[in-house]
């Protein structure tokens, strides 16, 4: 195993191990890609979902709505995820076991985007290459692919019911319900919409842990603009510093990323649409704040095949993890595709009235034949040529310069005196226009991003010789803030002393644990490996002394303690991890402890 | 319509209206049951959530998870919502519809609890009383009552697949996760794990908007006791009064409650187990924080006709809206049901191992007869003969008192010295034993607890003589925190101010919107509507003297407004939303502006 594949290795084992995640249903036999995640690892999802909301919904100024998982069929018709939302599936008819066809062939050959291709060819790389099956090694040449749709499908109410899914995506709940919401934005664009929350893929394969599951949650963003007339201000994010890997790059040997600002990238049309730059920036800052390792973290663009035949450009967010790299949040300028498919679709109004800055000035076309004259002129032909008058008029206007006018029916010609044809020009005083608006698509992957915070997180050293892994988590991100512990166990007075010093920071809004069992070296491992940036232990000084006494506080990654008093206990805490103190400056204020 | 009936009906037009809530889907023609939180009700859910977690999840040290909400079917199997998770389905000839035939029952007799009658009761029911369809009025009479299952179904995987379902309530997903939670609770009883999550019901009859639908929000706590050792402490509610409906009241004319602190309650067995008495003590505390009108808020305990059959007690949370009571939380006291229902179905063990708390010393009798001299004494009888030996030793020990022992096989006696048993009777220590843990279940809906906040805090008044109406919410309830306006919005400086102060607001955490448009006197309105407990205006005073100028914050209820500097809106927003400063303290110390 190469060092990272014994990181991905140690991670895992340490997320069943201290409940960060961990198969479904085991005691039932399991069900692939159905993870639970434990009490550390639904915490540290739930500061991962918190952060996101404050960053992309609340200081954006953006909304955020909550819309059912189950979806009925029409939306889905609409949205093409019915025809199009498919996987090639290839089964073994010696073990029955089904598998994706494009990733056997990816694997078997040279060939790298075989989800691209159409089924016969890859029916035909299966033969020429003589792929096998993962499971029992049998032939599959010959054998046929089948799409197979990855939604997941119910009935909705008893009887016959109706046919409803589980949404592949949290951005059809939008979508759908754009109508409405462009009310509430008073039909004023731009406007964005968030939505956090579950969405199912029926994968044919599982894999890589929580990375390719059949249920995750999203954390998803629509802006929608007015394509003419709305561009973002970048300047709160231009100097931000990127690693991007242009689809130009990718087709090179060497990987090879440019390093530049927000500004340069957008004005050097490295990023296209100064909108997905915009949000390739605050994205870049949001993942350093949680704690992502910005070395092992890329913005890369789509390549022209990969992408959706509507999407204007599109970038992914990528981690490394085990030397592989993940998409962790996609960035797409998907056109006004979504919006005018439910246009059509739907009986409601997926437009907005944009207004025009000035009022528009322009002339109409106005003609009305007086059948009184035709009629009695021309007989069973009045009405054609009536019709013939008016296409002439939108057609060629000047025509009707003259006294008279002349078109064509069945090939004969007929002239008409333009006064019996009330021709005339109006001007028209045009206000604005109804427009789909074009939607900016940023989609961020909760469970991927853990995966990846815990990963990048994972540390091991020793203390003292002893060996120890502990999760160097930032504060705001980590399952527990403080560890409690009374020193001894077995003297009432220090236990009854650490209990008071839990309500009091519970009371304060601190996640706290409270451990009592095994050695005091034994609950700091603990803590390390689930990555509690803090642990207070109460001593017999402590108890001693009552509020009026010490107590020490540990700091996770330098394993170094000090003696602080209990009344400075929350203030201290409070500014270590709201990032206002370091451990250093207690280091400095406070006496040091020596040792565990 | 009653007042009730007009509120509710108000609430309802104002959630759609505002964005609180509404049917999803609807540009499709939309789905019964299925509704969408918008911008302002999923902020509202949100804090609903939030608060939830804090009191009921960190306050009280349990363990939050999150686990999937599709399940394979055994564990449906093993926790009996395969075959017992159903409604009875009435199918009416004519149009074709389905209903819920003991609520058509309950509608059209004085039968109160049709649902617990088994299904030809319920159909002689229907006959005898001549009950019609509720949409085309057909008579029911002969039709066939099925029973319907409730869960969704699906299929996960490719090819056959395995059947799913989504998950009626989140609990499940704890139970079976029961044999890894034990491990990170480290084996010792009791310990607490929540979930707040999505359940899903396929209701025959949705109704009530979001009081009844087929996809909703839970949060549930599953405290696992030892019934033999645990007890809670009660002092930390003791003094909580509440209101209590038990059972024994409920089958008079008139509604008494007994209102009782939960000491009383308990003492009194009103309220039978300390542990429900204890979440009954703190969920009071809960509604009443989060805006519950206490004065429409009980406590009613379950006939024993409602119950489930292995319920200890059970008591519902109910709150009054449009008149009816609706339950909001249940409160029950499950037993070892779901434990051991798993432990009987699933490989895994779902036993606690309890440690004594002094070791026991037992007696145990040991006899191993001598087959070296039974086998040449009684050759092919030898071996059922030892076995008649060890039964006897294990039902009557005495018996080896003598020499000599008797046993009888096949009506014949046999004598055998004692010796040649080698029986004899050993002490034991034995430091505890293993037990299927006791489950106390306070379980949340979270959708009917915004609908009762909202309820709850629809007002009407009028303001200079003009009417208004608004959501009195709590601060830390309501949707938006701060609405802040430019008083104009046609002057740059105004506009440059207002957001300039936008975003130092939400810099410091509050959730802010600005409104620019419409007349003051329609923005307050506007945010009165969505319950903003208090808006900011910016006027030329303001934008003049820059940030050394004022601004002033108007309370939403009282519509009373003050003029405070800039530099100490920050903090004036905070005490005021947190609960340390009251506007009646800001208008002794700041000027009071009148009118609007």
């Amino acid at each position: 195993m190469t060092q990272s594949d014994t990181e991905v290795a140690q991670v895992t084992e340490l997320a069943k191990r201290r409940g960060f995640f961990f198969a479904a249903s085991t005691a039932y036999g399991g069900t692939a890609g159905l993870y639970t995640f434990g009490p550390r690892g639904a915490a540290v999802k739930s500061n991962v979902e918190d952060a996101w909301r404050e960053r992309f919904t609340v200081q954006e100024g953006h909304f955020e709505i909550e819309s059912p998982t189950i979806m009925p069929e029409p939306v889905f018709e609409a949205s093409g995820h019915l025809d199009g939302f498919d996987d090639m599936l290839i089964n073994c008819p010696e073990c029955n076991t089904s598998h994706r066809a494009d990733h056997l062939v990816e694997t078997a050959t040279t060939v790298e985007d075989a989800e691209s291709l159409p089924a016969p060819e890859v029916e035909e790389l299966v033969a020429r290459y003589e792929v096998c099956c993962p499971s029992c090694n049998a032939g599959l040449a010959g054998e046929a692919i089948d799409t197979f749709n990855l939604m997941f499908e119910t009935e909705i109410g008893p009887g016959l019911g109706t046919p409803g899914y589980l949404r592949p995506e949290t951005a059809q709940g939008i979508f759908v319900e754009f109508p409405r919401l462009k009310e509430y934005a008073r039909n004023q664009l731009p406007f964005g919409v968030t939505q956090i929350g579950r969405a199912y893929r029926n994968e044919i394969s599982p894999r890589q842990s929580i990375v390719r599951t059949r249920e995750f949650t999203q954390a998803e963003l629509e802006h929608f603009i007015d394509p003419a007339g709305d561009m973002p201000d970048i300047s709160p994010v231009a100097d931000v510093e990127v690693s991007l890997y242009p689809a130009s790059e990718q087709a090179g040997e060497t990987t090879t990323y440019r390093e530049l600002t927000i500004a340069e990238a957008v004005k050097e049309s490295v990023i296209e649409n100064p909108w997905i730059g915009y949000y390739l920036g605050i994205a870049h800052q949001w993942y350093e704040d949680i704690g992502v390792d910005m070395s092992r973290f890329r913005f890369r663009q789509h390549l022209a095949g990969e992408r959706a035949h509507y999407a204007a450009d599109c970038w992914d967010a990528e981690s490394e993890v085990g030397g592989d790299w993940i998409e962790i949040a996609g960035f797409a300028h998907r056109g006004n595709y979504d919006l005018s498919k439910h246009d059509a679709h739907a009986d409601d109004d997926f437009s907005v009235f944009v207004p025009y800055d000035e009022a528009k000035t322009v002339e109409k076309v106005i003609v009305e034949p007086d059948m009184s004259v035709l009629g009695p002129a021309f007989g069973s032909l009045a009405s054609e040529i009536s019709e013939a008058i008016k296409a002439l008029a939108g057609r060629e206007p000047d025509a009707f310069d003259s006294d008279q006018v002349t078109v064509t029916v069945d090939e004969t010609e007929y002239t008409i005196d333009v006064a019996d044809t009330n021709f005339r020009v109006e001007t028209q005083t045009k206000h604005g226009e109804h427009i789909i608006p074009h939607v900016i698509e940023p989609s961020f992957g909760i469970d991927r991003t853990v995966y990846t915070l815990l990963v990048h997180a994972y540390r091991e050293d020793a203390i003292d010789t002893e060996d120890r892994s502990y999760l160097s988590l930032e504060s705001t991100m980590a399952p527990t803030t403080v560890g409690v512990f009374p020193l001894v166990s077995n003297v009432p007075e220090l236990v009854d002393r650490t209990e008071a010093i839990v309500k009091s920071l519970r009371d304060a809004g601190f996640s706290v644990i409270q451990d009592d069992s095994g050695t005091i070296g034994r609950r700091y491992r603990r803590q390390d490996e689930i990555g509690t940036p803090f642990c207070v232990t109460v001593d017999r000084e402590s108890a001693a002394e009552g509020e009026s006494g010490t107590v020490t506080i540990r700091e996770r990654d330098s394993a170094e303690q000090v003696r602080v008093p209990t009344t400075e206990l929350i203030k201290q805490l409070a500014g270590l991890t709201e990032g206002q103190t370091t451990f250093s400056d207690l280091r400095s204020r406070y006496p040091v402890i020596e040792g565990e």
